[in-house]
């Protein structure tokens, strides 16, 4: 439960994060457990050879006829004699699970997994797990494609609240670009501190918690996850529309198409794509390319005419020019910059040396995102574009510097290919972040689980139905999108670089005071644009992420208390000097102080019903048989047949004058247990299997409802004998 | 499973028919089976006294505090000492659930149980069944009500379809009137010869499976259970009509009120009010004399006139006048007499002679019907009513007659009212009739369980449901409904007839050729108007009831198979002569024959797994542990904390390379059952039990996974020890 982001390992991501190792003094406590326990010796004489050894190469079929078993498993050769047994290496005879056996018994479901299989590729086996380091050359496309396709819509995001204004308003757009571009650099220098004091990863959640305690860690949490969630949603939304503004007609199936694109990421990365980062180089750099092209051939026609804007076309005015406005502008503007951070969690990825690697990278791709920025503005400024719903603006510059020609559908192409890249960012991200929080409890365990293809199929799933959701509720608009987009984001950097000022402070050293001043600065701002935007976007949608922020957070504090105090529950303790109690032994875990109570539930006498009888006798333990009976004439009845079997077991006979049967039988358990408090009442029903799901309900399914009437008793174990339905 | 119509106690409903008594041979192999058990001897010295007397008048608060289990039985006072005990009354010491025993342990089920009983009051106990019998003019209402319900929808239902070839074809009625009275004389009389055949209960089921064999009972049944739902549906629908043509306004509501009055004849019938028979006195002679004194009035004023009819208004013609049509008014005329078969279904509720006063009842019942239903026909003919869709005939009728005062109410009232009442027949007949097939085997065996108020509680939702979803398909229409109606009730008539005239040939003796010829005539006519009903009005509807029935019965036919199988697979079997045989065992019920290995997944140490190995050591069989690692490094490291711990039991390590942890559990499982076919394999499971529901998504619920994959395998028993989260 302890966390440890700190360790060598904080950062990795290892299949064996769900059997956490115990601690030292857990160690010890489970040895002084161990003393005192007195139950049979291990028996070398188990009735079969548990390690199927002597049957290797044997195939045995199993009784279904369907499988063989045995056959699904390797078995380790055994060691040279002379090496002492389970010492180094494998030991001897040691099982290993073949890929068969991952699969289900059940023929429906086995069809299913096939189908699976077919689509998302055979199971890999744990050992597959890559780390991959990458060249400075491919890291920068694989890195920088969530943040260079921002600029796909973030000047488009921004001139369409200018707009609102009329079109005089839009000359406006310069003065905010030009702080839109500080920011970027202020951030960006600022997340260049945090790489070298974090070269195992600096995510946000891992430097807020790290510096700033577990709340302002799981709030960064909280903004992130909404964050991937919406860039997946955002990313799709934008691509799409770059799809319909070159092809219209495609326009009426956004919403199918963008489901469509979100549920090829999902299959893609279920058969874990993830490592293979080939596939981002061409579309990240073919969109720089046309972006650039495209930006010389825009800025040579308007030098052509002396830099003399193009008027734009009258639009008029929806809404007053206010101070309100414009912060919505520049908030909407700064969407620009999602995906700065991609870096810093990342540094492990690069090659050594990597925070320096990693940093020189970052530097590259924030002069990018300012040229691509800048430029664009600018020429949307000069040409007099004006944002339209039908078109993209990147669309509509596409096709006044390149009419005609392959340069136009290149750059549509491009942006739409990296945008889908930019939502792919989201889907290896997003689980790795349930992972982190899984980890330190916060989040379901079942995130920590790696999938037959190591993928953490469990936060994919999640991600992909969250983004669908939000993407079919908004109808695949990405305008609507926007105002909900940058609160987490800049929530998530705000108090990621608070963190850092923090770590600084905590650690003086050379240069940390000019680190901590820059990385206070990178906060400030962030801060002042995640209220800008929380605030003059509140009515358009920041409220949701404004209430869902500390909901979520609430959410995983729950979480967290509840797995807390199971591991407080379930921890081993140190034993208790002196010999063992006999009192009440739930919390007891030696075999010599548990006093057995056989109880037998019978309705009626057959051979499901002996079945478990025979169960129960044949462990030697005190049984006794419980029969319910409707009426009197019942009950002397069934005690008659009991006798003409030969009374084998002590038969204690209820009436229940109401016809209940669960009800009573759960309270005579209960009274047996108050009656003898220190006995483990272990209740054996015969449970009859059946072959059809359709008979099920021709079953009062009698078994299910007792175990669930008995669950909240203590000590009472339930044992099920099943009987199957053949011959 | 065997069939026992012909008993004594064919017809009775005990509460104990669930637990249905062992056949003498199965007692006989009981006792051989019992002979050969080499089981432990019952100790007297078990480690509690089971009879919880020694602790009686001692309350003891369970661990929770919220109960006293131990008050909630009762103890019957032990017999005098001289008695040998288990001999004659109550044995000694023998425990009574108390009415609290029946209460759920969890709280939210429990408020909703409370909720219930405010509802539907509280519980009943077995020994509250009455077995009420009749006088006649007791009888008389509480059969009639359905039939004589009918003549209030049957006229109208039959002009409805005349006049569909213009008001011309309105004198049509009473030719065809007048063929409906031969045919309810006919049908009358042949019930009448059923009656002292069937003194047990005659009912269409039981006849017809009796004379005909299986499957004409069961498709006589089907035809009844659908028969049952549309009554209420229709009678709901008549009601309801009924108070919307006096008060016009609540026309708009006739859904939810139909629905509402559904809703309170379950709750009324939960409640258990069918013996109650005297509230049927009251609307039933209520009704009868209000139509009547509205005959006589009517018949009266025409006589004034010379019986000179008065000409309709002029109807345009929707339809051509050809045979179909004069064919279908026919048969929706015929739904009038529905209700007639409920004397023969009553008999034993009769005072004795009861078959004399129930063949003596259902004359009256039949003139009655004829007396009505003639009258009605005629004054309608005779005061040139045409049908209208916002107004009963009968209130037409009323209006015409009484145009002013409280009779015109009273006559309204009476019909809702009496209508109501033959919607709650098929609420005491359709669970009847499930019980009895359920008995057979032909219905799921949870129609046999009482309820807490001794009604077949799953019966009666069954119906309801069913005739809901009917009333709000049909926008409770009653002439839509009456297509479908008369199908059923015709279908189980015939079979019915047809099975007397079978059982007068197979029983030859005075006067059994007469009856033979009255029932062969009655099913004769029965069967010309089923095939009318069928073919005439099936694309109106009928085709529904055409196709339902043939489903139904295929239905029940798979449900009787499953049981039989059941039956076979569970019944007990004569032991093999000779000694025990040592091969597989899952068929054998001798406890010295079961090989034990305790088997104890372990996916980490902790204080549930090691409350697991102390539980299954306790057991003192030969125990083995299994754990499931994802990696060899995890596998090693446990493998270590087991030294540690003392390696007390057995540890067997599989190194699950795909991550995978209940299949290649589950595979190994079946290899280890495959080496030694001959073993029992007790699967022990820690359960950890939360406190929650919330909490259930955050646990991979690996026990219940695996008792799935576990189910179909046989010979392997699952053991949950269960974990409280307390302390």
């Amino acid at each position: 439960m302890g966390r440890d982001a700190g360790d060598e390992g904080g950062s990795a991501v290892t299949p064996s994060a769900e059997f956490p190792p115990l601690r030292p003094e857990e160690v010890d406590r489970l040895g002084r457990i161990g003393q005192r326990w007195r139950g049979p010796r291990p028996s070398d004489g188990l009735p079969v050879d548990p390690t199927l050894d002597r049957y290797r190469g044997r195939p045995a079929a199993g009784r279904s006829g369907r499988l063989t078993p045995i056959e699904m498993f390797a078995v380790a050769p055994p060691e040279p004699a002379v090496a002492p047994p389970e010492q180094g290496g494998a030991p001897a005879g040691e099982l290993i699970a073949g890929e068969p056996a991952n699969l289900p018994r059940s023929r429906p479901v086995r069809a299913l997994t096939r189908l699976r299989r077919a689509v998302v590729g055979p199971p890999l086996r744990s050992s597959a797990v890559l780390y991959e380091r990458m060249r400075k050359l491919v890291a920068l496309p694989v890195l920088s494609s969530d943040l260079l396709s921002s600029v796909a819509y973030g000047p488009e995001a921004m001139l369409s609240v200018l707009v609102l204004a009329g079109g005089g308003a839009l000359g406006l757009s310069l003065p905010l670009a030009a702080a839109l571009v500080v920011l970027m650099i202020a951030v960006g220098i600022s997340y260049r501190q945090t790489i070298p004091a974090y070269p195992h990863g600096a995510g946000s959640y891992l430097v807020a918690s790290d510096n700033l305690g577990a709340g302002a860690g799981l709030t960064a949490a909280a903004g992130l996850m909404l964050d991937y969630v919406l860039t997946v949603a955002v990313s799709v939304a934008a691509g799409v529309h770059a799809v319909t503004s070159a092809l219209p007609g495609l326009a009426p199936f956004t919403v199918p198409l963008g489901v469509l694109v979100i549920v090829v990421l999902l299959a893609g990365n279920l058969r874990g794509v993830r490592t293979a980062g080939n596939i981002f180089v061409l579309p990240t750099y073919a969109f720089v390319v046309a972006v650039l092209a495209l930006l010389v051939a825009g800025w040579l026609r308007a030098a052509g005419r002396g830099f003399a804007p193009v008027a734009p076309p009258p639009v008029p005015a929806a809404e007053g020019l206010g101070l309100l406005l414009v912060l919505r502008a520049f908030a909407s503007g700064a969407v620009s910059m999602t995906g700065i951070e991609a870096v810093s969690n990342a540094v492990p990825a690069f090659r050594p040396v990597e925070w320096r690697n990693a940093r020189t990278t970052l530097g590259w791709m924030v002069t990018m995102l300012v040229v691509l920025f800048a430029g664009l503005t600018g020429l949307i400024h000069l040409d007099g574009l004006v944002p339209r719903p039908e078109e993209t603006m990147l669309s509509q510059l596409g096709r006044l510097t390149f009419p005609t020609g392959p340069w136009y559908a290149l750059i549509q192409a491009a942006t739409a290919l990296i945008l889908l890249l930019a939502a792919n960012t989201a889907f290896n991200d997003f689980p790795r972040l349930l992972y982190f929080m899984a980890r330190d409890g916060h989040a379901p365990r079942r995130f920590l689980h790696m999938g037959d293809r190591l993928a953490f199929s469990n936060g994919l799933l999640a991600l992909s139905v969250a983004a669908t959701t939000v993407f079919v509720v908004f109808g695949g608009h990405t305008a609507s999108l926007i105002p909900l987009y940058a609160v987490g984001v800049f929530l998530a950097f705000t108090l990621s670089q608070a963190g850092m000022v923090v770590h600084w402070r905590r650690r003086p050293g050379p240069g940390s005071r000019r680190r901590l001043g820059l990385n206070a600065l990178g906060a400030t701002l962030s801060g002042l644009v995640l209220l800008t935007a929380a605030t003059a976007k509140f009515a358009e949608g920041a409220w949701l992420i404004v209430v869902a922020v500390p909901l979520l957070v609430l959410l995983f504090h729950r979480i967290h208390r509840h797995y807390a105090t199971l591991h407080r529950a379930l921890e081993l303790r140190p034993p208790p000097v002196g010999p063992a109690p006999a009192g009440p032994a739930e919390g007891e875990e030696l075999p010599q102080q548990v006093r057995h109570l056989v109880v037998v539930p019978v309705a009626r006498l057959n051979r499901a019903s002996l079945r478990a009888l025979a169960y129960a006798a044949s462990l030697g333990q005190p049984t006794l048989a419980v029969h319910i009976a409707p009426e009197e004439a019942e009950a002397d009845r069934f005690r008659e047949q009991w006798r003409a079997w030969g009374s084998h077991v002590r038969l204690e006979t209820i009436v229940s004058p109401y016809r209940a049967v669960i009800g009573p039988l759960a309270h005579y358990l209960e009274a047996l247990h108050a009656v003898g408090p220190e006995l483990t009442l272990t209740v054996i029903v015969p449970e009859v299997v059946l072959r059809r799901r359709w008979h099920r309900p021709l079953h009062s399914r009698a078994e299910q409802r007792l175990r669930a009437a008995l669950r909240p008793l203590p000590q009472v174990v339930v044992t099920s004998v099943p009987v199957h339905l053949v011959g």
